[in-house]
């Protein structure tokens, strides 16, 4: 397989979902090794940071990429399979900004409070325990909590000419930050233009569903991945594929429309799966649907719809990709 | 233990929480025996059944009860904890209903459309497998589901002299819908009103998280539950505690609210049992909330935050009474 | 035409729409002089008052009734015709309340933020130029604003045995805060009970359209209306009507959902007004609405569709029953 | 004064604000006599267009722009007035589109309904009358409406890299859909790259508020608006000015958060304007705001908060550019 290393320098980091020419051309089947800074761009990187002084805002979450897909075009379908990621640091950050976050008013949900406090915590890796450390910053409450990293960003360039900051979650793909985009899962995502155009970035060490205050345990990461080309079948929203979960992610406001669109694109995917009438697959899915929350902080709510392949027939998706690239990373460790 | 049992007639259906006369007067530390109607209030047994000709609107979720908790005042809390949970039929039943559900036009999401076709599913219980069976209308596409059973719907009147139809999920606890309100769980409830006047009802055989359609395999049932008494101590919202978890559930619209009043909650929760800082508990939370979505189709939807107790130190709540419940609940078998 | 005077004792308050006995039958066609009490229950009545310490959540909107209307059953259409609205105090009152109103954290947008400063404004009426007296509490700044009383609460008892707080609007009207509800306005409420059992309060010296902070010019009111019963013909939501427009409350949430329910009862009222085609109705619906925000503070927010008499051709609805309660409004002065 | 007449060439349509690149360079206090072309790119001719097989999600609501202001950088403010608003063609079509509008299944409100019918509308300009003709589809019922041209798009290219479709609204103003952005009106946006590079197109002969089937009368537009820049002063969302009103357009989703945002930005213009504190300006607009509904349909929802000059101090904005604008545009005619 052939192996394609790289780490951005700051002046190569995207910050945006389109509009960004690409850093290479890769070829389907490619493995990538890929380094990608933390969400906060190394500004927070003590307890004692302020976060609004030490932000950039327009330096937020920056990813690897674009790539550009040779073969790849509107109406393909882009797989990317995660092999591994490792934290790139020995420590994570997490951070309450002002007016960002889902339990304070933001500039969405404006309102006339003065903003919650802003503070930060530092995670420190516990690379033999496997763990992230939490320590309060009111008294000395500490717990290791377990490693489980994941990449909160992933998408490709969305269609229309449009681009769309690295914070946004769409159609495309991009700060979804779902727990499950982590390894041994394949997510597949609609071209929408010439090469996909997909990133990366976002890394976590860790992340509870909802990302309640807006920033996970964040840190660069070192990840793995595999990208393959599907001609066709593009999904209408990111569909993601684990050996256990069928899973859909739809990102909107308000978040019960995000629901409906992981609904909706679920039901179609399992009437493809098993030759479903719709009304019967939406009858099945109401009985054997997983619901959790992704995001409620971003400029859109992700919400996933998870089907256990479990309680289900064995099918194969877009021709069995998922097991091929399962195979395909094992070849690679 | 005191041991009491109960199957209402027909007449002695409740439709509302709140406005309706207490059917007993309970101790605390009773276990009780209830039998509940289905939510269609039998009215569905066939799958050439038609819910629109068929169901009455006025006589949907039958509820049994309401009890009068001796001693219960505003203020109290209410601990229901369920010993045991037995389909009281051989077959359970959903449907789709006109206008009614996640995915269609509603009297809320008031839309142009036409109604989606309404139809019937019958479910039969293996009881040996300890299944259900699924069965497409269209095809003969066939598939045998855990049984997993659990109450829709448990709550007690609310404040204010209001009462709400027996479909709504509110600060009282009524059609909240999650699949947690199972074997081995203990619900608490602020107490609005003398004698707190619970009732339970709207029996699942199984159900996936958000109920898309609308309806669950729905079914008459037999509950085990002891009832206990709490002075003082009402939480805003209707907490859950297992083994394994600690629970809140929020429910509002939109979904987003929902999630916010279960969030907010938790950290109230986290604060309590852990001495936390409420921004602390804000920062821990995020890192390890679980979200399932419960239900996105009643009058409220309701969104669950949930803890692992694993992560977390070992601490009581309401003085370590849900430990005391399971041990009193293996005493019942 | 007779006419019924009352004005309520503290103990005869309805502080829910249903769930509470009438305190007298009235015969269709009657005239109601009637008192209303003001929102804050009379306990704001300086601006040195602390709302939080003063007001009595469970004694919020008290409400003048409910009133049996003689022969009103289900499905029946009480028509309510507004003749004199006259302020029964020579000061009104506002405030801000901890978590409550429309920029701030509620009970449903549940954040972490502490609470917006609370404060009263009264604002004095110089009867001979109808204004009421804005001060600021900052500053001097002071505005004569014109006098324009409304009843911000206007309903029925609901259906299926439920009674809801004052505070609450819904189908069955209720607390809707529209300023559309004055002098010289229609309001069409359908009946779930029989008797109908309406009540009305909440008098309003002058409202924004929204009542951003959640309290409008808030005062004892003395409303004159005219009752009338129009047999079947039930509209699903409140509809109004004056000289100059055809109007329909929605109250939902989230808001997009209140702005459905009124879009759509209006097309199915221009429909049966001039024959349209739904398909036509909507299109015209959406060359001509008015869309005027009510409230987005309570319980539920109401949105207004209106469309203006004189863009259509002329139309009489439920009989021509408006024009003839405005001649018989006349009589009366 | 300076006049720039264009027409743009179809190849010249820009389709996003943000990522194209300007037509022209303009000095500030330039007079631009524009032609846009319609919402649906002139693919709608005819009552018997089936809109789904002629439109092109590429290449709707083509803007006229973009232009660059010299002078404008980040953190000023870009004035443009309305001059003149004149129909370039004797017709205006509507339409209804497959999953497009405010009372049907979307792309976000993902049901599971087939689409409502599409169908086209041809209004026909009366010039004497200045009325524009409905015409029902079914049945022969007809109207003259007034024909109130106005702008559904007027804009600015975002910050931070973004590019959005012409089909959105934002904080850089775009597809806001307000009947007030019309002759007479001046529009205030905050320039967030050099050149602010602003745009204009979306021509309606008529709307009303909410513009519900998603389609205005929609029609090819000439348009008279002078340019101007002042230093500094960005207001964070778009404001508007008439002699008769201030006003702020607020847009994103759920419809709640679009009005609060054009509240609380209301509330700083008021104090601004009038030297008042926040709380104080908060209980004004209470008692004070018109809310009119712009747009439900397009991928943010627009709704206006809006203040009469009457009820207020006279009080000048941007040093009173909206008068000195007022007098310009006269000079014009």
């Amino acid at each position: 397989m052939e192996i394609f290393d790289f780490a951005p320098r700051p002046d190569q980091f995207a910050y945006t979902f389109g509009g960004v020419a690409p850093v290479a051309a890769i070829e389907p089947g490619t493995a990538l090794r890929l380094w990608s800074e933390d969400a906060f761009n190394n500004a927070i990187t003590s307890r004692s940071d302020v976060p609004s002084a030490q932000l950039d805002p327009h330096r937020l979450n920056p990813q690897t990429g674009p790539f550009y897909l040779n073969g790849a075009e509107p109406g393909d379908t882009l797989a990317i399979h995660i092999v591994d990621l490792t934290p790139a640091r020995s420590w994570g950050a997490s951070a309450t900004i002002p007016f960002f976050g889902g339990l304070t008013a933001t500039d969405r949900t404006s309102l006339l409070h003065d903003a919650l406090p802003e503070a930060v915590w530092i995670y420190d890796i516990d690379t033999a325990a496997q763990t992230v450390g939490f320590q309060t910053r009111a008294g000395d409450f500490e717990l290791a909590l377990p490693l489980e990293p994941m990449l909160g960003t992933v998408g490709v360039a969305p269609a229309g000419g449009e681009a769309h900051s690295s914070l946004t979650p769409e159609r495309f793909g991009g700060n979804m930050d779902t727990p499950e985009m982590r390894v041994g899962s394949t997510a597949y995502f609609g071209v929408n233009v010439e090469g996909a155009l997909f990133s990366i970035g976002d890394g976590h060490y860790r992340q509870g569903e909802g990302e309640a205050c807006g920033t996970a345990v964040e840190g660069a990461m070192n990840s793995t991945i595999i990208v393959d080309l599907i001609k066709g079948g593009a999904p209408l929203w990111p569909r993601l594929e684990s050996d256990e979960h069928w899973m859909v992610v739809g990102s909107s406001r308000p978040m019960e429309d995000s629901w409906r669109i992981s609904q909706v694109e679920m039901i179609r995917w399992l009437s493809e799966l098993f030759g479903l009438d719709s009304m019967d697959a939406y009858q099945l899915l109401t009985q054997i649907a997983l619901v959790p929350v992704a995001n409620v902080v971003d400029t859109n709510y992700s919400v996933m719809t998870k089907v256990a392949k479990s309680l289900l027939p064995s099918a194969a998706a877009f021709d069995g990709i998922h097991a091929d690239l399962r195979r395909r990373a094992r070849e690679l460790r």
